[in-house]
């Protein structure tokens, strides 16, 4: 694949001069259009050593504004990233909508290098293919434009321009950055890189193979692919937008007309997993008081151990409005050391967090090793809520399936136990507790219009559960359903199911 | 000072019955209403080991929602905190507005652990305590209720207690949490909690010392004090705000007839150092290159040794519109390693970053040992747009010169170098440009109307500069004036400013 990067292309300085100024003046304009966009721009230059990859940073940085670029290497992992998964410090290092990440390797520098060394098997990198591919593809799908250029020599042209180099302290000392593809281990490395670029070959994250032995053409030709493609992206994604907003309107239209939209047909209940619980298990007041401190001693235990251990615990808890999930998680949380746990409430986004994938914003709060993250609502809301209200375009949460159980996976490779939970009431529960609601004074504040509004359309959430359940519970990371009329029964299986998630991880 | 906790205060099972469901739903309500409010709540729990300060953690987030509650306790630095000052990992873990933020120990546990351990001398400890009240001041000055609990027992006390709870396991088991307080060394931690305690008493972030022999009377007196100050400080900070905004609206109505409200009087140019500036010092196109190649060199050099040795530069960019920072910056970064440096362009704050204290978004923003963080804009927007603007009231940004010096002094410290530059231009060279940019296709985006009628305020900005300027020229952070009339003078200045910086830093 880097047969045609070796043909000595070169521009003359005429040539370049004519082109420079239009594509300088386009970059600037596309930036800017681009600064109101809705995505965010992602371009990986990597490459052998000396083909000018820290040149065409520097260029972009000179070329466009450098204020809405953020320029990443990501060196030997912190120990904070270490106790997170691995692809944590990529998410953490994302671009917001509207300005562009610059990155020097990227997350291909890694499997790269480690497959070139012979420290990663060929299975091994394969995973991390698919992993990487899987991630950009994630990106592209919410409307990041990706773009990737390697920066070829030859092995004699690379020679040839390293020696050449030495004469300027300046580029020398520039091009000392990129220091694991000298000649000297040329080949192994570009057989490596050869292969995890064809593998990564990708209609939205492209590859841009560069020659990179003369700087004119270098430069020239990897600044006007980002502009073309800038330029039709923004174009393309303009268009999205435009009639998926007309799209909505109609069905909004339809769904006043008539009762509910396209998206809001009732299924036949074919296979209910909700319908499958018992919902009459009860605790008396005794049997209760004895199992609630047997299991928050057992949970105190596991939990010292698992933090001993570095092993973490992502609990998400998910339910019916009125289920019981806050009063599940306070249980929850007195059996444990409050240095260990956090609870991360999901509610609106913020803005930072609307300018990035919608995941990124529980890739953030995941805590270090050890500790126990708390998620009230999560990730789910993407296929629940999101689903049910129309918030999110059809294919966009259909996709969501999919990249929530390559997300849950990731934490449990890690080494976390990801505990999911259901909070399941009848219908009839839900509105005794609501009614309750608005009449004992210490709790009126929990119930909103929003309630009212949700409860009308139990039946679209119904399916959505249905749905969720049946394409989330994985072997990594499986959906517990709990019985929830039963508030005292609700508190220790939430109890037991957490410690026994924990039991299996400390196992294992 | 402690003596009034050992006076075997209690509370009976059938008083604290009496209290604890009107407290339990003054607090909810409170929470509920403090959800809404502009300020956050940091509440910090220390103590002597069995006292129960994890049990009122506990209490806290059962009878409060614990979803706008986040419990911290620091354990020792991960290796991104220690490569920032100190500060650094309280200020990413203070709670946002209409949150709670509980800390066990919070930033007291170093000073008192240490200096009862020897490990920091008397003057040290001051020092400490001294950062640690500037810090607290500042969040309260910004409206942040702040509370503060010492749960106590006497020794003998102590000991009984601990002998206690070694019945109950769980009890047992949650009170190892506080494994530095045992009775075997309490003499010593006792005698530095005291010293701590009493330098740290301040009418904005009182110290309250409760009896914790008692568990009735401990939580009785802790929700109780923290309801009765929540309660207040919602009352006494709505006000605050409602008088602010009629002042507000007050000004604004004299702006309108007359000219300027009352913080836009001009003053009389007394010591005005920006009329000292030599603003004719030019350099030739010649000149130009060879000086800057050279600096180039040197300041690559420096800052590769400045990231060998693990030293940050902060570097900060101001000046008037159109002054070149954009230009300058480029050119600084022309020079680096695109790993070593990160752009921050400081303009309107998030709605997280607002939910912050004004200094919060830029603390997040600091960067890694040994790296380079240029602000394009910075802090310094606090006294000059929001002076000038009347975006803060007059108090508020008066404050902030103190506030800044701290912050500085801080990162100074921590052994950064701290670079500030004002970019000068004359105002004739300023309309200059600003009609160039008119003309000029790729310079036209930079052009706001803002611009304009920032210079119509151009002698309000003047006054708020030179103001900058003497206040905030300290040893450790000092102010260069750069002439900027010339962009070639200006970017060889600029190169040469931040080499010489990190020259000294790196030969201190």
């Amino acid at each position: 694949m880097f047969e045609t990067a070796e043909v000595g292309a070169t521009l003359s300085e005429a040539a370049f001069r004519e082109v420079r100024d239009r594509l300088r003046l386009d970059l600037i304009g596309l930036q800017q259009r681009a600064r109101a966009a809705d995505f965010p721009i992602i371009v990986i230059l990597s490459g052998v050593k000396g083909a000018g990859v820290i040149d065409t940073v520097n260029l972009l940085n000179t070329w466009m504004d450098p204020r809405w670029i953020a320029t990443t290497a990501f060196d030997e992992p912190s120990d904070e990233e270490r106790e997170r998964p691995l692809f944590w410090r990529y998410w953490r290092s994302l671009p917001p909508a509207g300005t562009t990440g610059l990155y020097l390797g990227g997350w291909y520098s890694d499997p790269i290098v480690q497959f070139a060394e012979g420290r990663l098997t060929h299975a091994s990198c394969d995973d991390c293919v698919l992993r990487i591919k899987a991630f950009e593809r994630m990106l592209a799908e919410e409307g990041a434009l990706i773009l990737k250029f390697w920066l070829h020599l030859s092995k004699r042209e690379q020679q040839r321009r390293l020696s050449r180099q030495g004469k300027d302290p300046l580029v020398g000392l520039r091009a000392s950055d990129n220091s694991w593809f000298t000649p000297r281990s040329y080949d192994a490395y570009l057989k490596a890189a050869g292969y995890v670029l064809k593998s990564t070959m990708d209609g939205a994250a492209p590859w841009y193979v560069v020659e990179g032995g003369d700087d004119n053409f270098r430069r020239a030709t990897v600044l006007s692919t980002l502009a073309e493609h800038l330029g039709r992206h923004l174009k393309q994604r303009g268009k999205l937008l435009k009639d998926r907003a007309k799209a909505q309107k109609r069905a909004r239209k339809l769904a006043k007309r008539g009762k509910g939209g396209k998206s809001h047909h009732v299924r036949a209940p074919v296979r209910n997993v909700l319908d499958t619980l018992n919902m009459n298990q009860r605790l008396t007041t005794v049997a209760y008081a004895k199992a609630f401190h047997q299991e928050q001693l057992r949970l105190h235990e596991l939990q010292r151990r698992a933090r001993a251990k570095g092993l973490s615990t992502v609990v998400v808890f998910e339910g019916w409005d009125a289920a019981g999930k806050g009063g599940a998680i306070r249980r929850l949380t007195f059996a444990l050391n409050a240095r260990d746990y956090r609870i991360v409430p999901v509610a609106a986004p913020t803005d930072e967090e609307r300018a990035h994938h919608y995941l990124w914003r529980f890739w953030r709060h995941l805590g270090r090793a050890g500790r126990m993250t708390i998620f009230d609502r999560s990730w789910y809301g993407r296929v629940l809520v999101e689903r049910v209200e129309g918030l999110t375009p059809d294919d966009a949460w259909m996709r969501a399936y999919a990249e929530i159980n390559d997300f849950e996976q990731q934490l449990a490779e890690h080494g976390s136990a990801v505990v999911k939970m259901w909070l399941h009431i009848t219908k009839d529960e839900q509105l005794k507790r609501f009614k309750e609601r608005t009449t004992v004074a210490h709790k009126r504040w929990k119930l909103t219009d929003e309630d009212w509004r949700n409860r009308d359309k139990w039946d679209l959430y119904e399916n959505a559960v249905n749905d969720m359940i049946s394409r989330t519970s994985t072997t990594a990371a499986p959906w517990h359903l709990v019985p929830a009329n039963d508030k005292r029964f609700t508190r220790v299986t939430v109890l037991r199911t957490v410690a026994d998630a924990i039991e299996r991880n400390l196992g294992g």
